[in-house]
């Protein structure tokens, strides 16, 4: 199997992956615990909103009728009847010829159907028996009807949406204290490689620190799952094999960096000869990251990914975060692709489809998407830049610039001024 | 004062509050706590990246001189050495005519200038004291140099950068087990209004549930600061700003919602007469929120944003965000302006630019900006879908679909299909 690989395109290996994948269980939290997670189910409002009609402005509540004649010139005086503040209960109704002065948000009076805004009345500021008006009112003008936002029943917020601050804010006016919410998923997480230091201890001609642990627990983090850190595996593929399924037993998902090549120390490569593993894919039409592999073990999914960072960081965010998304219930899980216009030429030819890391621009209008050229020299050093991936084709000669290119977005672009 | 009030454009705002911010002082964390965090200092490379000539791939390294002759049909043959595993040592100098098998990451011996991959020699699966190569190889042709990503003392991540997966994997490689980062701003919080509700209490007629103090808890946690939550204020202006004062001396920064309107309740809006009291601003060119205000108590920043939940919305992406990230050393503090076409005409006319919360959209390359109508109804219902504010200028009648328009982009695009 070392060297005799079965190809597949990177969408044909994200579906195998994600075919195997299914929402997890629910669970209940309270509302300022609940930033970030994923909905378990629809939320509806539970009761019209406004559930009063009420005054957007302050101001004098009146009877439209009153205002007819109303004009700058020729002011229409009504007596005042009382103040309404919000969060009170008007006391009066008004009838002919009344007014009630009313502050934003307040319930509106019976009988009044329409709100002059104090800036166009006489002297606003003073507390005084009688208003003048200076202009006329239309039935209803100003004046916030029950229900007129959304009526009881009404969807607020679907099954599968992250909640965000918006989300609680329309939570908390429905009186939710407590939201269904989709279990984090248990992301397991290990890096292979006897070449490995951890980050504390001093280096060692050969060897090198390890970037990627650190890097994917972040990510992990950041998908919103819960990293849970394993030990490396022994060089031995029935060992290994025995440690990623006592790994997988504790999580929802197993993520490995390294060992996926054709080196003669890749554990993970040689383990999809063993019995009991059903390999998804192990070898996906893409620069970086070709060998990136993932496979069951008794039914339980585990991606491992290259050890180059780049191609880590390019692998995590094709299929770990995907797979992240499915096991959360977010519906049409994986990246978001769309076109944009190639910033500056790439011209060099690959068998594969290469996925550049990059950055959106926007210049007049139309979006750019421009690599930070990381093919070999800073590799490490533009991870934390990347916001988006640029899609090469295969074959041919690359792009031109100004051509229209794929690009997948993983990151909010920072729409930096061009520099 | 309270009708009488002077007009500031959102720049001249924003510039007035942001002037009297300078950036908070450092602490140190471990870099497991660093996610999300500001660096305080520029971090430079430790060593030269890589350290030491390495092997990009699984294969053979040669002298390249003898390599000259190798094709496909006329196979060179060279004696292997031993093998080299990422993380050792060769032990071998590789002289004329001699190879060593080295695997992904290996350091290179002595002696050879290029690598050959595996599938360019004969039976590589085969450990064998020989080795026959298909093709003939450059010096320095898949070798990776040391220093060749980054020399020693390279800038790897700067001062105000935000830390990122990717800023903690080059971290990780140059070993920073701390790294000095900005103190989180603490952010002070309180609602006013006597009309809310908390989110448990049941509804009574022309009362609200307060939902602008749960979002602006997860906006401020959100934009990397600490929330810090204080009860609403009393009436009188006095004691309400001998509580505001109180407040400030233990935040950095002090942000309300809502009496900031002209309403006779409005605390806040009265307070600005008071002696101590420093105002910056407290109207401002722009629907919703035309009334926000901020001042200084004691040389201490204040923001008051308007009780309107949408106001209130676009107040903290204006104001309190921006404040934040000057406070954390963030350079260029403020919403990113972008332009982009409107994708729908807007044709209500505004005396002051008018900020419509919306989302992007790209299309063939281009990017639309669609508001999502939320001027009165469904106010609440979006603000969870707001990934940006369209502005549309003021007077005129609007913007015509097509138009390019300004936009201040707050949140990652969904990139969403059009629906």
């Amino acid at each position: 199997m070392r060297f005799s690989r079965q190809m597949n395109t990177v969408e044909e290996a994200m579906g195998k992956l994600l075919a195997g994948l299914t929402t997890l269980g629910d669970e209940t939290v309270q509302i300022g615990e609940a930033y970030g997670r994923i909905l378990a189910t629809d939320v509806h409002a539970t009761y019209d909103l406004p559930h009063f009609d009420r005054s957007p402005l302050d101001g004098f509540a009146v009877k439209s009728a009153d205002t007819v004649s109303a004009s700058f010139d020729q002011p229409v005086c009504l007596q005042v009847l009382e103040t309404v503040a919000a969060g009170q209960f008007p006391r009066l109704e008004v009838t002919d010829g009344c007014a009630t002065r009313i502050m934003t948000g307040a319930m509106m009076p019976a009988g009044a159907d329409a709100v002059i805004m104090f800036e166009q009345t006489e002297n606003p500021a003073e507390h005084s028996d009688t208003v003048r008006l200076k202009r006329s009112l239309k039935p209803g003008e100003n004046v916030s009807r029950r229900g007129e936002e959304m009526a009881t029943g009404t969807v607020i917020a679907r099954a599968g949406e992250r909640i965000n601050a918006g989300t609680l804010a329309v939570l908390a006016t429905f009186g939710y204290r407590q939201v269904k919410v989709i279990r984090k998923p248990r992301v397991g997480l290990f890096s292979t490689g006897s070449e490995l230091l951890e980050i504390d201890q001093p280096l060692i001609a050969g060897k090198i620190r390890n970037s990627n642990g650190i890097m994917l627990s972040a990510l992990i983090a950041e998908a919103g799952a819960i990293p849970v850190l394993f030990p490396g595996l022994p060089d031995e593929p029935v060992v290994a094999k025995e440690k990623i399924s006592e790994y997988l037993r504790e999580v929802d998902l197993l993520v490995s960096s390294g060992g996926v090549s054709v080196g003669d120390f890749d554990v993970i490569a040689s383990l999809v000869d063993e019995p009991e593993v059903e390999l998804l894919f192990n070898k996906v039409a893409m620069r970086p990251g070709g060998p990136t592999t993932s496979m069951l073990l008794e039914g339980r999914p585990y991606i491992a990914l290259s050890g180059n960072p780049g191609a880590c960081f390019l692998g995590f965010e094709l299929f770990v975060r995907p797979a992240v998304q499915q096991l959360s219930g977010v519906p049409d899980a994986g990246p978001r692709l769309l076109k944009a216009r190639l910033d500056v030429t790439y011209s060099k030819p690959c068998p594969y489809p290469r996925y550049l890391r990059g950055r959106l621009i926007e210049r007049d209008g139309a979006l750019y998407a421009r690599p930070d050229f990381n093919e070999k020299a800073g590799n490490l050093g533009t991870l934390k830049d990347s916001e988006c991936f640029i899609v090469i084709p295969a074959g041919g000669s690359g792009k031109q610039a100004g051509e229209l290119v794929s690009v997948l977005s993983h990151a909010t672009p920072s729409w930096r001024k061009e520099g």
